[in-house]
């Protein structure tokens, strides 16, 4: 039996932990509730339950260390993860020194979206570009910058917040306090909403909206994973409401492209299911929209990296420290 | 005589041109109009008159190299300058080359918010931050990122675009392409417009408003400048305008710290001439919107560096790769 490392993909809803080689392959994994809505100790608990149980499965001695992707501000240093969205009860915890006391492997934490642009750079479509933006587009809108292939993470480790890039400084109040943020114009709560407000007000039905088909006339039962499958099927109203979403956060990207100069852009998270044509739209978007030297050079990729990028890239920071990359 | 390096600031209205010591003084200087309406030939040949003029004032066979900041994308490596505003029939011209094949010093050439953003970090309010966002704010919006007392050029050497973020997507078209870019609220052209406007809109005449005075009624006349100084006298039309222009630039400065996690601003350009109100005003908006864990370190600096930033900025071009900084 080789070496490996754990990767934690922390979220708000599921605690997905793996056993992850040194090649990068997942050999394992666990998937947990991740109890965020009971405070921080009952989530330290799942995390600590979820360590003793792979470790039970592999010969613990070969485990390198145990890599941590988090929600909200995390000081990789300290180890600290700082206001995680919907997580009940949590301000500051050193998340580091609570495992640390429990077992004594390397622990390494890094906020959520950074460990997937991470794991998009060394396993991904970015080990082509040196410098890309990766974007995670799903219940929120995050994202990671990687430059000259390393994580950028600015002078206090919080880089990379591109769903709160405003779009319209009168727009919509954002959770983060801000206004037009482009994640409360695409994040999935305000997209689903938005969807239902729209299929609403074009009086449509079952027989009419693939979208209403599928959530069985339920509007509260949209997600955008609802809408991706009716635009597959070339719902024209689904097809639309992608392709808006879409042209708006082609806005956002043009400011971070304007200020970046980076013009490659991987697309992660749960809306990276959606249909070719919206890759195509974002792409547009930006291209219609940015500085005429950048304009040509612009890129919008979709990640092939799917949904076990967390646990691949939170174990790459314990094996990218062990092995020379 | 010691060595020295010739700075060059060209700019739509004047090419300022000086000699500049290894400690960053500017020993002499030379300024002419830039003849930009009457095509690159035009341009090079005032660049070369200046350059030749200060030669011929110091030891010519002292001189270390000629730098120079120039406006629009600057590929340095190339020394190439493509699509400068305000200057006629200039698509792309390899201005390294032109001047080259009449001086043979090392030539370096980088745009010109860049040179005076590493003119901060090298004898401003700079020295103290390792890393900071250099906003030239005057006739356009500009900027220069330093991360790690370095430039941040981006992949292709465009970084630093602050005044084409948009702040509204929906907002006034910029000469960009793009729509709402915070140069198209706060630019001078506009800037002035739009004061002109308001003034119009409250019905003020040279005895109720400062700047209406200073102008002696004349609309057109109004300036950045003029507004400043109605405003150092308390004018609360000036005020205001500047007031609300500053709130603007904090939006607009809320992303760009939101995606680089870089938390002090210095402003430099003919608007830092404002009064101390104007840098609290754009703080304070900076502050009322960035994310919880940002808010606090957020300091936004006036620049004390003047307007030979640009040459002595270019000089260092030249200096910082003959002296180690």
């Amino acid at each position: 039996m080789k070496t490996y490392a754990i990767g934690i993909d922390l979220g708000a809803t599921t605690i997905k932990a793996g056993i992850v080689n040194p090649n990068g392959i997942l050999l394992e994994q666990i998937v947990l509730d991740s109890k965020a809505l009971k405070g921080p100790a009952a989530v330290i608990k799942q995390i600590l339950f979820a360590i003793e149980d792979l470790l039970g499965r592999h010969k613990s001695d070969r485990c390198l260390g145990i890599g941590i992707g988090a929600p909200g501000i995390v000081s990789a240093e300290e180890g600290i993860v700082s206001f995680p969205p919907n997580f009940a009860d949590w301000t500051e915890v050193d998340l580091k020194k609570s495992i640390a006391k429990v077992f004594s492997y390397p622990i390494s934490i890094e906020n959520d979206a950074n460990v997937a642009a991470l794991a998009e750079a060394r396993y991904g479509l970015g080990i082509q570009y040196k410098d890309f933006i990766f974007v995670i587009w799903g219940t929120g809108v995050g994202g990671g910058i990687i430059m000259n292939r390393k994580l950028y993470r600015g002078s206090h480790g919080g880089a990379g917040e591109i769903g709160h890039i405003s779009i319209n400084y009168e727009g919509p109040q954002c959770n983060c306090g801000n206004k037009g943020c482009i994640e409360s114009f695409v994040g999935q709560r305000y997209l689903s909403q938005r969807a239902a407000e729209y299929l609403q007000s074009l009086n449509l039905d079952k027989s009419t909206s693939k979208i209403l088909e599928l959530v069985d006339g339920d509007l509260r039962k949209i997600d955008p994973a609802i809408i991706a499958s009716a635009a597959e099927e070339e719902d024209p109203t689904a097809c639309e409401i992608l392709r808006h979403a879409a042209e708006l956060l082609g806005y956002a990207l043009t400011s971070v492209v304007n200020i970046l100069d980076i013009r490659v852009i991987i697309i992660g998270g749960g809306l990276s299911g959606s249909p070719k044509f919206v890759f195509a739209a974002i792409e547009e978007s930006i291209r219609s929209r940015t500085l005429k030297t950048h304009k040509q050079s612009i890129r919008v990729l979709r990640s092939n990296m799917g949904n076990n990028a967390g646990m691949i890239g939170a174990a790459n920071l314990i094996l990218s420290s062990s092995y020379p990359s």
